[in-house]
C-alpha cells in the first residue's frame, strides 16, 4: 500500500547552525519541499546579510536533496518600513518571541503592548509579511497559552490585514480561536497530536518528549487532532522540530525540544489513516500553508509505502522521537 | 537566634534497604526522634516477621542516633482479624497503595470498592489501626488526586471509626476535604509546601523535583501552606523522603522522588518563620501526628540556628533537595 504527498511542508523548524545544522537539516530535505527556518540563532537572525548566509549554509547542508529553507526574521518592533520592504522577497515571516520564553529568546519583545508593535505590525500588513508568534506569557506552566489567548485577540482585532499564526498550539482554546478571527492561523506539532502531559511525567519522567510549550490535557489534544485530520485550511503541520544534542537532554535541568523532522511524515500518515483521515493529510502537510503563505513550493513528490520502518536510536548525538521503535510507514521514494 | 523542636516527627518516610538503607536512614535519625517507614519494599512488607527485621535492620543504619522507626505493613485485604490483631503492638498503620501506582506498588490493591477491603477495614477500626492511603487513580497526571477523593469520601464515610490519613496530598481538593470528614488526616511533604509544577517543568526540566504525585497548581500550594502553616491539628509533616541513587534519576525516563531527609527540618523552620508562623511548627512537625496515632514519641530536643549550611551536593550516590544551595537554618545539638 502506497500514499503520495505532494511538496510536503514543515512550516516551523528550527535547524541550528555549525555541527548541529549539518546532522539535522537533511533530515527535513530527505522528507520535506521546504521548511519555514526559525530565526532563533545566537544572536538571532535580524538582518537581510545574516539570513542569506544561513540560508546558504542551510543549503550546503541539505546536500543533493530537494528542499527550500523558507527563511524568517526575528521580530524587533525597531525595524524600519524600509527595511521590511527590502527584506520582503528574502522573507516568508518576522517570528516574535516574547523574551526570555524559549531556546535562544533572550532578544525577544519585553512587552507585547500594542502601541509598542503598531509601527511594525502596520508595515507587515502592508507589505503581506505573515507574524509567527510564540503565544505563551511567563505565568504558570500549564496556563501560558491560555493566557496569551487575549494577546493573540488583541493584534487579530487590531490589524485584521496581519496574517497572524499562532505557532505550535497546545490548547483546545486556542484551537477555538481560529474560527473567531479571519486572520489567525496555526501550526500543530506532531508530538502535541499524540502526547499529553501524561507522557512527560505521568509515569517515569521522559527528558525527549519535554518541549516548549508542554503538552497539556486530553481534551487539549483531542481538539489538536479534530482540527488537523480535519484538514481545516486555517491549520498547518510545523513539527518544531529542536535537536539537542544528547548530554544536554539527559543532563540534570534538561533542554526542551523534540526532534520529530525523520519520523514526521511517516507517523503523519499513519494518524491520518487510523482515524479515516487520509483523504485530509495532504491539506495538513502542504496546501494549507500554500494559500496562508501564498507561495508556490519547490515541486516534489514523496511516496510512502505502508512498510516497517525501524527507527534509529540516534542521528549523530540527537535522539530522535520514536527512538527504536518500529513504526508502519516508511519513506519509499521521492522525486 | 535559636528555635527548638520537640521530638519532631517524619510521618511518611522511605528507607529502602540494603546499601540504600544504610546510606539514607542515619539523615533522617540525626534530625527527627521518628518516623513512619513505608513498607513498599522489594517484596512488600506483609508478616510481622519480616517487619521485625526490617525494623531490626534500620535501627542498625541509625547508629547512635535516637530515633524510633514507626513500622507499618503494607495494606492486603486479605488478613485475617487475628492476624491484624497479633500484629497490632508491633505497628502504626497500614499502608495502602493501588495497584502500580507508585515505587514498589505492584503488589497492591486492584480495586477500591468498598466490599473488596469492608473486612479488614472493619478489623481495623476495632483495633484502631490507621490506615494510610497513597490516593492517587490511573487518570491524567494533573486530575489522579482529585479523582480519588470521592474513593476517600467513600471511605471515611462507611468506616467512621477508622483513622484514614491522606498521604502526602498535593492539592486544595483534599485539603478542602479534611474539614467534611472527621476521620480524615493527612500528611503532606516539603517539597509540595515549596514548589509548583512549574519548578518542575517550567523552565528546564528537574527530575531531581519530579515526584508522586507531580506538584499540582499555585492555588494548589497556597492552600497546602495555609493548613500547614496554620498549625491545624488535621494535618502532619511527612516527608515523603524516596532516596534513589542518582543514575536511575538523570537517566531517560528518571525514577519519581525527591530526598528531602537532610535539610526538612531546616527548611521547615525558615519557611514558618517566613510566615511568621513558628509557633505553629511543633503542632505539624509532632504534636498533631501523636494525638492522631495516638502515641508517645522518644524524647528528643532538636535545636535550630540561625546560622548558614551549606548542603552537600550528594550524600553517597544520593542527590537532596537544595543540594549545593546555602539554607538559613542549621541543626546545632540534638539530645
Amino acid at each position: 500500500m502506497y500514499f503520495t504527498l505532494q511538496s510536503p511542508l514543515d512550516m516551523h523548524l528550527h535547524l541550528r547552525d555549525e555541527m548541529m545544522l549539518y546532522q539535522v537539516a537533511v533530515h527535513s530535505a530527505k522528507s520535506f519541499a521546504g521548511g519555514l527556518v526559525m530565526p532563533n540563532l545566537v544572536p538571532p537572525v535580524t538582518s537581510i546579510e545574516t539570513l542569506l548566509a544561513y540560508k546558504e549554509r542551510i543549503l550546503t547542508a541539505c546536500g543533493n536533496e530537494k528542499f527550500e529553507p523558507l527563511m524568517s526574521l526575528f521580530f524587533r518592533n525597531d525595524y524600519s518600513y524600509e527595511f521590511l520592504q527590502k527584506a520582503k522577497p528574502y522573507i516568508y515571516a518576522l517570528k516574535l518571541y516574547p523574551s526570555g520564553i524559549t531556546t535562544n529568546s533572550e532578544g525577544g519583545v519585553n512587552s507585547m503592548d500594542i502601541e509598542n508593535l503598531r509601527a511594525t505590525f502596520e508595515a507587515m500588513s502592508e507589505l503581506e509579511i505573515p507574524l509567527c508568534v510564540h503565544g505563551e506569557t511567563n505565568g504558570f506552566v500549564m496556563d501560558r497559552e491560555a493566557e496569551f489567548g487575549s494577546i493573540y485577540e488583541q493584534f487579530a482585532s487590531n490589524f485584521p490585514k496581519l496574517k497572524i499564526i499562532m505557532e505550535h498550539i497546545t490548547t483546545k482554546h486556542s484551537v477555538d480561536l481560529l474560527s473567531r478571527y479571519e486572520n489567525l492561523y496555526a501550526t500543530i506539532t506532531l508530538h502535541h497530536l499524540l502526547i499529553t502531559l501524561d507522557d512527560v511525567i505521568g509515569g517515569a519522567m521522559q527528558p525527549h518528549l519535554f518541549c516548549k510549550p508542554i503538552a497539556k490535557r486530553p481534551e487539549d489534544r483531542e481538539a489538536l487532532l479534530h482540527v488537523a485530520l480535519s484538514g481545516d485550511s486555517k491549520v498547518m503541520f510545523g513539527s518544531d522540530s529542536a535537536p539537542h544534542p544528547l548530554h544536554k537532554k539527559e543532563c540534570c535541568g534538561c533542554a526542551a525540544g523534540v526532534f520529530s523532522a525523520p519520523i514526521a511524515l511517516q507517523v503523519l500518515v499513519e494518524l491520518f489513516e487510523k482515524h479515516n483521515k487520509l483523504e485530509n493529510l495532504q491539506a495538513f502537510i502542504s496546501n494549507n500553508a500554500r494559500v496562508i503563505y501564498n507561495f508556490i513550493p519547490l515541486a516534489k513528490e514523496v511516496i510512502l509505502e505502508k512498510k516497517p520502518f525501524l527507527v534509529p536510536n540516534n542521528y549523530g548525538d540527537v535522539v530522535p522521537m520514536f527512538a527504536g521503535a518500529e513504526l508502519a510507514w516508511s519513506i519509499k521514494n521521492v522525486h
